[in-house]
């Protein structure tokens, strides 16, 4: 029975990091240091990279080479997430969102491309409507949980007839700041605690796995709670977008017996954003790829490059 | 019977606003198109004059002539006050606060002080804590409800047990972005509502005051409610205070057999609000005024400039 109460985190960082193959910085930002990697040549378009939840800025590791070589390319950890500071209490849509304000203002210094997976694509998607003018260009939103994140979505299934129940079982196991650190017991627990069709992919290994030990679990209790989007209503943040939207959306299924969602958003959710931005006038470039898993950038980053790519060139010209 | 429902805000300036001897300007910041005035010379100290709920910028009207000679002073209008944007359900100190991160940011564009009154106290004092880098030079807190306007308060009275059953009348009788507008229910209401010690102050008039028609309604809900401050802990937010701080201290008073606090914050949490301070290693200028009202730059303008430069030449010398 290990223990791994207060183990991980910035305090830490002989127990909780690995070395990564590009140089790591921190900048300061008021209420965090943000950590991130940058890579290619100023007089490339920039492009910010926003992760998801559990995962750190490596996660774009193996894409970063290919981007390089037409953007120049910036990946981040949100607060909470791999080297950047954990902010007990304070994981909002908002306060995440402000943070990449500033870095883009501080760090980027110019309008910008932003693509981000997950609640990384519900932060760019924030970004789209409520950065400082002028910061963002366009804005990829890659397998984003619109709708599907919120505890009362506008439209369709919310985060509890999603992927919510792995995010209650290490809140409840992990504790915020990984101050329970009972990964045995989140093991245990995991059967009883998943609905059947989540448990192939989420019962726990037997050791907590790098991402999730760089992961504040507070992220899952802010979503799980609904916390995280409590003064952020995702139709009505859609309703404010200004900016060229690229939406990719990857495997989904709606389960007809139970209403539950595998995926990151419905097909009724994926139509929904688009008649949000549509009616908000923003050009909408909306691909599905029915068979890819949740981070396109992790399982094929050439097709994400390009895609990526094939949308800018489309803006650019 | 007079409805006022739908009738004031930036949609009806007409109905809404009334002219002033400074003139109005409105900034892009992104969510929301911010009004301000500015005054002074730009070889002064930049000041920044944040009002409180159901003040607009012209609170600061007398007191703003006598700043400009020491001072190029800025004053707003906040998200759901005055000439600037409503943000309905987005009413969060974080994002008020960060509008004046971006407002510093692109239209002061140098180091400022800062002063607030009331919750514009409380935003000072989260400036004072999670602003970028640089952009505060010191910040004084006039008369701040901390602690005293949270529902859960650490330390000392909560909202209920102060001040908030005016924000519960407003924002039922006159609704969000004043939907309702029932007015003459208010009035009718108000004596069953309030606790026998409001009344004297705030048994509304016979028909709504300037200040009230410039005031989205939602800021009181969102106070009544707790979800301004629902991520946003004082207690937290104190012990990351990072500048210099000035804090006066006006009239109050503990009701002896309810508990109940008439004044923005108790002797007990100013105390707390000090040691908290502290703790964090910034300079704390206490200084009591029992015999002022809630607002000593609309009471007593030449005491409040004396009181600010006096704190102000300390800090640079």
């Amino acid at each position: 029975m290990a223990s791994y109460a207060g183990r991980f985190g910035p305090h830490n960082p002989d127990e909780t990091y690995v070395t990564h193959a590009f140089g790591e910085q921190l900048v300061e930002l008021g209420e965090v240091q943000m950590n991130y990697v940058t890579a290619g040549d100023s007089s490339n378009p920039a492009l910010l990279l926003v992760p998801g939840q559990t995962e750190s800025w490596w996660g774009y590791e193996q894409a970063l080479p290919l981007l390089a070589e037409h953007f120049q390319v910036y990946a981040v950890d949100l607060r909470g997430q791999g080297r950047s500071t954990r902010t007990p209490a304070r994981y909002t849509l908002d306060n995440i969102g402000n943070d990449l304000v500033r870095f883009i203002d501080i760090v980027i210094g110019r309008p910008t491309f932003v693509s981000g997976l997950s609640s990384g694509g519900v932060l760019t998607a924030w970004l789209s409507a409520y950065a400082t003018p002028g910061q963002v260009i366009g804005a990829h939103y890659e397998d984003p949980p619109l709708f599907a994140s919120e505890v009362r979505p506008a439209t369709g299934p919310g985060v509890r007839q999603a992927i919510g129940a792995i995010f209650g079982l290490w809140s409840t196991y992990l504790g915020d700041q990984w101050s329970i650190g009972d990964w045995d017991g989140a093991v245990t627990a995991a059967p009883d605690v998943l609905p059947q069709w989540m448990q192939p992919a989420f019962i726990p290994p037997s050791t907590p796995p790098q991402n999730l030990k760089e992961y504040d679990p507070e992220w899952g209790r802010a979503f799980y709670s609904g916390t995280v989007a409590a003064s952020c209503d995702h139709e009505r943040l859609l309703r404010s977008v200004k900016v060229p939207v690229l939406l990719t959306h990857h495997f989904r299924r709606v389960d007809p017996e139970t209403g539950c969602l595998m995926g990151a958003l419905s097909d009724l959710q994926a139509n929904r954003v688009r008649e949000l931005l549509a009616e908000a006038g923003v050009a909408v470039d909306y691909r599905s790829f029915e068979r890819m898993g949740h981070s396109m950038h992790g399982q094929d980053p050439s097709l994400f490059a390009d895609t990526l790519l094939d949308w800018v060139s489309e803006r650019s010209t």
